[in-house]
């Protein structure tokens, strides 16, 4: 087998360090000798901005942060970083403020200090997205890209233990998508496993004590990875299905991304060798399904899609989407058939060991 | 252990592909826009270059390529690239030629796509260096930093087998060094161990079959990651001692670096779990010495420093050197005895593993 791929590496500088965001980004500004500072955080998060941007001057502090960033809100927030001639933007929390920074910098090129007090992992990446009409719209401009990022797991320790679980095993879910994403190549194969190391062993940590800082460093950790590797690698089968499971059928996004990929990973995994031997390795166990397992079982992860109002009659409808966007490059060739058996799996909880054995491999398979 | 590092992650496009050279490096000029394009080879590679630069227009071809980068070389290059208001080089070769270009760039900012013919590395950093009145002066910048690196496993295959190996060895023992380095982390060591994995393997198969395109592509990838992870990390104990062997003795390179491998390996590792945990991994190994071992054995590698020259009488002048410039963070204390212990078993060719196990760990274990 000969390697052809291409590979974009996203430049970026990333700082961790529990208890040192605000030396860090004191640190930053100072490198970078920006003047006038704009400081992007949630009502709710000003707090820990605060004390974020303890060592700084702030010339703004702007705190109208809204899902999905709708464009008025955009446009409001760029008005005020102009009026005010921002030259650096310092954005404290999860994917929605990033957003509003990001929003901000696709316009005028501002650049942005990153500290995310979540696992979202948009920090680690170039997509934007913006909301109009209830429509959102996403796209990839370096200019968003954040120049720094600090990692401080200190902020993350309010995140409850329940949603801290629900993103990191989303996280996971990107580290396992990427082996085998339309871009997938070695590269973010080698960061994806760190990512499944780094997941697998934080959020055990965080279960059993939620003011663990190694385990909330590791959860960190592995979801700035699983955001750098999906990034690069691209959607695969994982996330077709679940969008399709959250956007037809309305079902809750982290509990369906954790119900379904056993069942994508038993699914792929007999016809991805390379990407098996790695998540093995990367979970420390004999297969890459008894490592997630193992996983699932400590967190106490959810299992069926059925707990979350998906039923039998759901399944086609599904499957017809989904045959429709599942990549070329998918290790095993999906069908109607196969694909029916995977999401009867999921719907119940069966055992995922016993699907995916029988599935031919694809013609061309990828990883 | 929590986790306290900063990381660059360098940004740049990568493209892999065997005998896709003239067709990557055309759609990258077309990506880019560019108008007048400079290619940069050595005499020696220009049938080469003329290929790789088959599909796209040519506006200076430029041939005095000298090691080590003299600065009246790079003055009179730069002066080409100014006169024909050059806006893209294209460098097809090795260390050197990559590093004219890089002399170009550093003073023009002309963007480089770096076509590598070795496994020199030089295309995945920002280091930069010129030679004067017989001194070399280096530093890093951004604006030497390739653009884009095409790699083209096909392009090596004329270079010689005991060529491959040295130079693929020396990119090994980056990778290794990079675990320790004044600036490991683990993004570099996931990187890193991923370089020793594609080493491991291809190396090999450039033994048994020096026109192995796998082999090849394999060697060119680990090429690539460990100048990426040790770049990153800087230089560890390893690098270190060869850099005294080599300045102060006049090894030669390649060899010493082989020899003198395997000691550092087993001097280091019993204090580094996780950089042995990751290494054993990489090697397929149930340890990491006995993996390189594994390896060395297969491209019978250079053992005693003694065949290349070495002395014992030497031992003291590193150990003294040595002791001024290895890393504090490395992960046993070095000292006057148990380098001269390293040094010795290295001379002579003894068994490395009855070296290391008796060396206290240092206060502050790092890796």
């Amino acid at each position: 087998m000969s390697l052809d791929f291409t590979h974009v590496t996203l430049g970026q500088r990333v700082l961790f360090g529990a208890g040192k965001a605000a030396e860090h980004v004191a640190a930053e500004v100072a490198r970078l000798g920006t003047k006038k500072v704009m400081v992007i955080a949630d009502e709710r998060e000003l707090e820990l901005a605060h004390e974020v941007a303890n060592l700084i001057d702030v010339a703004t502090w702007h705190t109208e942060v809204v899902m999905h960033v709708p464009i008025e809100v955009a446009q409001r927030a760029r008005r005020v970083a102009s009026d005010n001639a921002i030259d650096l933007m310092v954005s404290v929390g999860g994917g929605s403020t990033t957003g509003l920074a990001k929003a901000i910098a696709l316009t005028s090129g501002i650049p942005i200090i990153a500290v995310p007090t979540t696992y979202a992992g948009s920090e680690a990446t170039n997509v934007w997205g913006l909301t109009e009409n209830e429509r959102k719209t996403t796209g990839t401009d370096d200019k968003v890209l954040p120049l720094t990022v600090i990692y401080d797991s200190e902020l993350t320790l309010s995140l409850p233990v329940a949603m801290s679980v629900a993103s990191g095993l989303n996280g996971l879910a990107h580290c396992v998508d990427s082996l085998w994403g339309p871009k997938a190549d070695p590269i973010n194969a080698a960061l994806a496993a760190e990512g499944i190391h780094a997941l697998n062993q934080g959020l055990p940590m965080i279960v059993e004590d939620p003011s663990s800082i190694e385990g909330r460093d590791l959860a960190l950790y592995g979801a700035y990875l699983s955001a750098v590797s999906f990034s690069s690698a691209g959607s695969g089968i994982h996330h077709k299905l679940c969008h399709i499971l959250g956007g037809t059928f309305n079902l809750p996004h982290a509990q369906t991304h954790a119900a379904v990929l056993p069942y994508v990973l038993a699914f792929n995994a007999p016809h991805a060798p390379e990407a098996e031997t790695r998540m093995a390795a990367a979970f420390g166990a004999d297969t890459a399904l008894a490592g997630l397992q193992r996983l699932r079982t400590l967190l106490d992860a959810p299992r069926a899609l059925a707990d979350y109002g998906f039923t039998a009659e759901g399944i086609p409808t599904v499957v017809e989407q989904a045959l429709a966007i599942i990549p070329d490059n998918n290790p095993c060739e999906v069908t109607a058939d196969n694909l029916t058996e995977l999401l009867t799996a999921a719907l119940n909880g069966e055992d995922p060991a016993s699907i995916g054995q029988h599935i031919p491999a694809a013609t061309a398979a990828h990883v």
